[in-house]
């Protein structure tokens, strides 16, 4: 391994900087034994016995290409080198899975992040910026906890309720924070200093199938999708399904049928990209009473508040008409909000210029899915590209992606942070 | 109390027979008591202690009103008295009750039954026909044996497996038969012989809205109404709520709300009275899932077969296209049929005039719920009528009737027997 110290400056003479694909593919190889399930799927929840072992892993790669691996009071692995920048580039992603989740969600980022400085270092190229390639802890909300927690710790303290709530197991996140070694008490240490960081940049599997499905091999995200959620509940009259006029009727389901109908339509005029019910529960729920009562549960996800705000307007007023043409009471409880995360204009400008170089086809989207990056993106410029999921499928056994894919995904994330290096030098950060 | 024996013959001068509306109230408030819930339900399941309480008390009051009470193989009760005339007419309805349900739904039928012979014994007048008041055993199927037991049995044996088939305590039909001083081995001797049978006539409450909303006291029953059970498949793919654009989506809760739509709009071409989906089960139901497989249960209840055909075909017609546009697969399983039963049109008459003779508002109407008469309707003529179910509510502690309704019923139940006594004297009988 060639050590970084005394090659060249990037600012000097740009070089060519190439990933080495069989040690990528190979490191993935590894980390999917760890939880590996009899179906190809990965179970490697966080802060567990199998999330620990593959962080240290990952950190002995970290210390090969030259990144000085450290764990923080949130559990999350942060590799770092500085550089002759007073601020530094980050990249990464979290090590952790959904039970019977998938191979490369989450562990794709973390490698390729680790790929970069590895990459740099065989090329005896150094950047002018520090870097960080970062496994951020229970992305995923390990046991019904609160997921994120790794990466919400790095942009603000969590609160003491999270520390101290107790999960599936009547365990406090404080309690799986010791086991990874973490430490509640210290949690603020964890926080980044904003100004010190010039971009993250996350790359993943898109974990949908618009990729795939429009054979680009590399997508641009875009933004981060924002995400609603709310709860309707339609509140009828139950009654015999065989003495009970149509005209009578005051039908919990066939009101929530046109509930349905009309968040599936949201997306129509454009101000939410996708809305989803997804959960039902209809009572009594036997085949001759007239449904008294249906809870929905559903989702909307936009690029800008300005759309969920919108969407949820048109709900309040097709539910509120949906109610009165029916006679049932319609009420709608909304629910957490993730904000949308805009990715930074000039990032993606440099995202756009990395992929159009690659020679692939590639395609601008948002992130229909959640990501670490959004929640940096709170506080620091973020960018994120994607590799296709094959058949769009994640969070899922056969969640899959083609190694050659997986390799220029890879590389185009080499590119970027040398890009990003360029496109501001020492002497600008200075001023 | 008058003894029946040595009155004047209906046929040789009508006579003005009016039930005894306190006595009437009195008997349905003591059969109240038995099985009486804390909330003003009954709970009187058949088979049962209550139920053989209730069915004890019945029959002294049968024997009060010159009835011979007789309880037969299949635990019915019935009360005999034999008239001039070679065949008999027949009234009655259930003892039993659901569970917590109301204390009308049959007990109303089974005192107005013997009330009918109460009446003519008080006013000394004889039927030409015989009479028989009887209470039906296990209407409701208690503890998850097939209901209507009582009545199947008068019309043709029960089958072998239905008498020996578990119920939800582990018993079997003839063990409850035996419990009741019934005898699953001589069921056959339960039969009636449908050609000494002249008219089977039954009131009951309403169990529906349709006469308190249109502030009819007294309901003439057209038919009562058949039923098509049906389930419906939705099968689409489950998927990311966040990463899976719309246009690329199967979602199986989204096609199964048209679903639930088409199924409540069958009854708009007058095919089908109503049409109900009750049961919606949905995987994996989660918020943040789009759904992947529906499964609806619906019934179809009409007064004609052809009706119920005919939707049926508007249910294969309209999956089929729901499903083909939206790209999911819709199945369809055909259940259980219970057939329509028309009124006589003799008997139907008869009660129009006896309704129109009441001087109170009244309305024919179909019999949405099913009833021991629709059972009798196999093999003699029937007809019945209603009286008002408040707010609509039967099977439910609320379940009740004015008072003087409830005489009112019973005064045409008695207007009509007479009516039917007449209609067919002794010499036509005889041709």
């Amino acid at each position: 391994m060639t050590s970084a110290s005394g090659t060249a400056r990037s600012a000097t003479a740009p070089q060519a900087v190439r990933v080495d694909g069989p040690r990528l593919l190979e490191r993935l190889a590894r980390l999917r034994a760890i939880g590996a399930t009899a179906d190809g799927g990965v179970t490697r929840e966080a802060f567990g016995p199998l999330d620990v072992e593959a962080r240290t892993l990952v950190a002995t790669w970290m210390a090969a290409a030259g990144l000085e691996p450290r764990v923080d009071a949130a559990g999350n692995l942060v590799g770092r080198r500085s550089g002759v920048h007073a601020r530094q580039l980050a990249s990464g992603s979290h090590l952790d899975t959904v039970v019977e989740g998938g191979w490369l969600d989450g562990a794709y980022g973390v490698v390729a992040a680790v790929e970069v400085a590895a990459a740099l270092a065989d090329a005896g190229v150094a950047l002018d910026h520090g870097y960080a390639a970062v496994a951020f802890a229970n992305e995923e909300g390990a046991r019904g906890t609160q997921g994120m927690s790794g990466s919400r710790a790095l942009v603000g303290p969590l609160e003491e309720g999270e520390l101290g709530a107790l999960d599936d197991d009547g365990r406090s996140l404080r309690d799986r924070l010791a086991d990874a070694g973490g430490d509640g008490d210290r949690i603020v240490e964890a926080r980044w200093d904003a100004a010190t960081v010039a971009a993250f940049l996350e790359l993943h599997i898109e974990q949908g199938p618009v990729l795939a499905s429009q054979g680009s091999r590399l997508g641009v995200v875009t933004a981060i999708t924002g995400r609603q959620a709310f709860d309707v509940e339609v509140r009828g009259r139950p009654n015999h399904a065989g003495t009970t006029p149509m005209e009578l009727r005051h039908d919990a389901l066939a009101a929530a049928a046109e509930v349905v109908l009309a968040i599936e339509a949201l997306p129509s005029d454009g101000a939410v990209r996708v809305a989803t019910c997804g959960f039902v529960d209809v009572r009594p729920n036997v085949r001759n009473v007239i449904p008294g009562l249906v809870a929905l549960s559903a989702e909307l996800r936009a690029e800008d508040a300005r759309g969920l705000d919108a969407a949820m307007a048109t709900v309040d007023c097709r539910v509120a008409e949906i109610g009165a043409r029916r006679g049932v009471a319609v009420s709608v409880r909304w629910g957490q909000r993730v904000a949308p995360t805009a990715t930074d204009p000039r990032l993606l400008q440099l995202a756009r210029a990395v992929a159009s170089a690659s020679g692939g086809p590639w395609t601008e989207l948002p992130s229909g899915a959640g990501h670490d990056a959004q929640i940096l993106g709170q506080v620091v410029p973020i960018a994120m590209l994607f590799v296709p999921s094959r058949g769009g499928v994640s969070h899922a056994p056969d969640e899959d992606t083609d190694p050659a894919e997986l390799v220029a995904g890879a590389q185009a994330l080499v590119d970027l942070v040398l890009a990003v290096d360029r496109d501001e030098p020492p002497a600008e950060a200075a001023r």
